[in-house]
């Protein structure tokens, strides 16, 4: 998997490529990230990457042809997919990381900044993509996020392709509570089934966890759950 | 503002603390970020900081004394709340970073590895908080979208205060589109009441426009709001 990121402020990413899963992914080569700022693709002389909104309002928005220039400067794989950041896009969860990752070789993304991006940049891209209903100072968070989702279910990554499956979101329930050593910590005992031995009683008890959970934390998982069972 | 990070990564936080908003705040000193290792606080010549889970199951967890240990190093101000970012947790929105940086001095935020945290680091903290539902290969992403969010809605940090209030998710709507120079790029064209100077006209347009994107993309969002100018 091939990653182009479009940002205003490339050496934010460093640390994030350098360490954990995602500096052995690229180490390994099974994904590269490419960087490109949109400053190096103006054409005036003050490298104006920002200026003014039309009709007034604070702040500054990013001009559409440095994006334009940055973005068309890339070598374009097959299956590509242009995505902004933006929290006005379709919020990430584990099916669209799932989608990215099956569908494209190529996940072009571009980092918005100050307050958003001219709103022709949508002409360029093929989807925009939110982390969720907050406002951060800009789209590199968000991008780090996205990418680090996408590439830790890349065949090869994670090591054990069970820890893939066998977590939250995987089935719609939350995660059940897990254990280990001590068996005593302070006083804070692990639960006497997990130290049973007795393997169907300990998976009853993590999936009835599973769903006392979410039902508790998050009653909408459950009603999707239901839903999808009872609908399509 | 004080935040300390509890991460078995402090190198990932380097570039994104340095740059952008959130390198200014810390130098100006409206906010400062402390990294604490469990790593540091381990009592066994191994420095043993995860171990397999009680039950079974893929992966290996996160043990519990070095958290414990090393949150309780930590210096304690009167107003302060000890985070796990988990994907158990409540998904962050805009009005919980603002209870964040309305009510808290400190933000405690431990990061989440390997496949999980022993449950018992529960009895720690007061929050658990997700990015969304979604799984990534640690909390460190998360907790950096986190401080971030949190950071820009310190006074101080964005110059402008209106910015902070017209904007996407303050009222319950996704931001209206936004255009900047040049008028006409590549034949894409701003919209004419833009460029009228009727501000009447235009603050107009931008409500319908508002109002027209939330219900195409977002229609829980118009739900919410309905739901909560009728109830409660």
């Amino acid at each position: 998997m091939r990653f182009d990121i479009v940002t205003l402020f490339p050496d934010c990413f460093n640390s994030v490529l350098n360490s954990g899963l995602l500096g052995k992914a690229l180490a390994k080569q099974i994904a590269e990230v490419h960087l490109v700022n949109p400053r190096d693709f103006t054409t005036d002389k003050h490298r104006k990457v920002d200026d003014e909104p039309y009709g007034g309002g604070v702040g500054m928005l990013m001009k559409p042809e440095p994006i334009f220039n940055a973005v068309e400067s890339l070598p374009t794989l097959p299956r590509r997919e242009i995505i902004l950041m933006s929290p006005q896009g379709q919020t990430i969860n584990q099916p669209l990381l799932k989608e990215l990752v099956t569908n494209y070789d190529q996940l072009v993304v571009i980092c918005g900044h100050y307050e958003g991006v001219d709103e022709r940049v949508l002409h360029l891209v093929t989807r925009e993509v939110s982390l969720g209903d907050f406002i951060l100072t800009g789209g590199e968070i968000p991008a780090m996020a996205l990418i680090n989702g996408v590439v830790r279910l890349i065949p090869g990554t994670v090591a054990k392709t069970e820890s893939l499956t066998a977590e939250s979101f995987e089935e719609g329930l939350l995660d059940y509570p897990q254990y280990t050593r001590p068996a005593n910590f302070r006083g804070l005992k692990v639960p006497d089934v997990l130290l049973s031995g007795n393997h169907a009683a300990i998976a009853r008890w993590r999936y009835e966890q599973q769903i006392q959970r979410t039902r508790d934390r998050r009653p909408d998982l459950l009603e999707k759950l239901e839903q999808g069972a009872g609908g399509e």
